[in-house]
């Protein structure tokens, strides 16, 4: 007899930016694995199971869930933000193309939640507001030359650019060699949006211009939105500026 | 004595999609703006005020809320969706932006929400699993030479593809255009996910090959999702195939 597995997300950490469907997953589940600190974002009861595990055991976490939910278990699988992006879902699939045909007779259920990005652009007015693109840029899942590339394609093009895994121990230049890249491409004012945290007690939103932009504001916590040649910022008196990407583009612009 | 301004979002349509805060919003708010069709998601009081209005009308809508906020009310604008994407939130900004000195002493609070490319991708998978875009196919709001070159960038570069506003009465060929741009550039198997009502009673989801892709498939409210060369499929006996992004791409790809 099979069980259920589901993939959900926490959101950015406010659990007021929980979907009820997560939540109602997180009620009918037994075993919960994840990364540390996004199931301690949970109330689990005392009959609810943890597994938790690095943030680098991606497939092996999806594995075991796998393996679990295939002998009949009620299973949830945790991330942070979105399941869907850069996140537990794809991991939990590529488990299951390469592996044994009892686990594509689990029932799958990915349950959708507010990835970084929408909650920092949230925070900011609405950066996001016309086309953009969510890039990881971390080169331990891809080389560092697609990332190069993919960055260059998209300011030419004119995109709004959300990165995700900006930084870390590990990855100590990337982030800075990446707004070297775009300095060559965008304007010298484009906003750019470093959010940490976003919607929870210890968030930090900062803006700066391309130009001045210090790789060191961010953590591995952090998303950073780097606007297009359209973003534009507002100032108020005594509230922070707002930057907002219009929905428009006139004609006779690239 | 100025006013409260929030601009949320009601997810894709399913209750259980909406945050706890953004509900929230709604219980706090005496005024309504909104296209008609995202107010019905709501349970309005009797003391809660509508004003509905067309899906075309959006910096007028802007500009009434804001002119409530000013003068003192609880005001609440309603997208469909994350209201920072393709939405009200711009919207309002661009009316901020362009208005009276007071509209920028409003309190606006944005909330985030599950966006449609969000809801559709967990109804299939992970086809966002990595680097992927967003692109508004409207060409109401910007001329269609922009459009085009977007689309060939980021397919050359290896983006998944996310299609906002694909097909509308006045804008039937631009989709079969964008498929017939896209055929050049990427694997004639390449998975095109058409998602619409995802997470609804009414939900319609389906994925075809780009090869064989048919415009006619979407209407106004479906997201369409055009997988990478990267995006694979998997077949499982006796439910849905699952469609993901793989989370790495090896050395030696573009």
């Amino acid at each position: 007899m099979t069980g259920t597995l589901f993939v959900i997300g926490t959101g950015p950490g406010n659990p007021h930016q929980m979907t009820p469907e997560a939540l109602a997953a997180v009620s009918q589940s037994t075993e919960f694995y994840g990364y540390g600190p996004y199931l301690d974002r949970l109330n689990l009861r005392s009959d609810q199971r943890r597994q938790a595990s690095d943030n680098r055991e991606e497939l092996d976490r999806a594995s075991a869930a796998l393996r679990a939910a295939a002998a009949g278990a009620s299973v949830c699988v945790v991330s942070g933000g979105d399941p869907g992006v850069f996140a537990m879902a794809a991991a939990v699939c590529e488990a299951i193309d390469n592996g044994p045909q009892e686990w594509r007779a689990v029932d799958l259920i990915v349950l959708p939640g507010i990835t970084a990005m929408l909650a920092v652009a949230a925070r900011v007015g609405a950066p996001l507001g016309h086309d953009f693109c969510a890039i990881s840029l971390s080169d331990n899942l891809k080389p560092w030359n697609i990332i190069e590339n993919r960055l260059l394609m998209v300011a030419r093009a004119g995109f709004v650019i959300a990165l995700y895994n900006p930084i870390s121990k590990a990855r100590p230049w990337q982030l800075g060699r990446a707004f070297d890249l775009l300095r060559a491409e965008l304007p010298a004012a484009t906003p750019v949006i470093f959010g940490r945290a976003a919607g929870r007690a210890d968030e930090c939103i900062t803006v700066q211009r391309l130009a001045d932009a210090d790789a060191a504001t961010a953590d591995m916590a952090t998303c950073v939105i780097i606007g297009s040649p359209e973003t534009k910022v507002i100032s108020r008196d005594g509230k922070p500026d707002l930057v907002y990407t219009p929905r428009s583009i006139a004609e006779g612009k690239r």
